[in-house]
């Protein structure tokens, strides 16, 4: 079974929700999400945070965090996932952002490097991974990917 | 080229900036404009706004505007369009509601029907569009291309 329909089954079957807040993604993330019949039944709503003031004014993230950790960093893939969520009232909430290709003028860091956060009530967490693309549109599906199996991971130890 | 870089090229060399609220379209909107290299510069926030309730909290439409027009309507997608621009402080806007396959059950109205908005500071308009799909992809991705063409020809309107 796809990984998308896997996720929709678990989601259905325990009545949890979820939201998601994505930046390098830009949309693609709940694409995935919403392509399933009927993910409207858990899927409530999706924040694409492209601006910093939008993190500001969207999630609720302090400036000065984001100055303070940089929005390409482990803390913030995590407050974005924990204000999503608790922003949402959702069971889950999942997070990206990261430096798509062909990168960012204004950071030092590496093009595709790149964070997924997630977030349930009993915790806040995040994975770094490298996105190793030719395209922007390689760049988001391969980190999609990547956000739903680790989204697929969670919810695996949730059911056990 | 690609209608996706002539609108880019468009808003970049007017320094217009864009944000979008999609129902139906569940982020598909999104991840064509974010396809482009560079659209950050432009495109600040995206709403995906799939439940009631978060038409309702992020957008600040009043759930007795819902009720009396129907989410599947010209003038929510108008308000939803008249919203988000308003609160991301861009200089346009665009929004999708409609009926992706396999249908609302809550619903009368035919699967494929479809709304897309526009705001500037001059107009707030909308356009109604049946679209015939065999699948939500097919749906999400003739309903985006749909709507990037109709904020093509408004793009040519304010260049003229």
């Amino acid at each position: 079974m796809m990984i998308d329909k896997e996720i929709s089954s678990i989601l259905r079957e325990n009545s949890w929700t979820l939201a998601t807040a994505e930046s390098c993604t830009g949309g693609y993330l709940a694409h995935r999400i919403t392509n399933i019949v009927r993910s409207s039944d858990y899927f409530t709503r999706g924040y694409i945070v492209y601006s910093t003031k939008s993190k500001i004014e969207l999630l609720g993230i302090e400036e000065r965090i984001l100055e303070e950790y940089g929005v390409y960093s482990s803390q913030i893939a995590k407050i974005m996932a924990d204000k999503t969520r608790k922003n949402s009232s959702t069971t889950f909430s999942l997070s990206t952002t990261g430096i798509a290709p062909p990168g960012d003028e204004t950071s030092d860091l590496e093009v595709g490097l790149s964070f997924i956060g997630f977030s349930s009530e009993h915790e806040t967490n995040s994975k770094e991974i490298k996105i190793k693309s030719d395209s922007r549109v390689e760049f988001k599906k391969k980190l999609t990917e990547t956000c739903l199996r680790y989204f697929k991971e969670k919810l695996d130890f949730y059911i056990a």
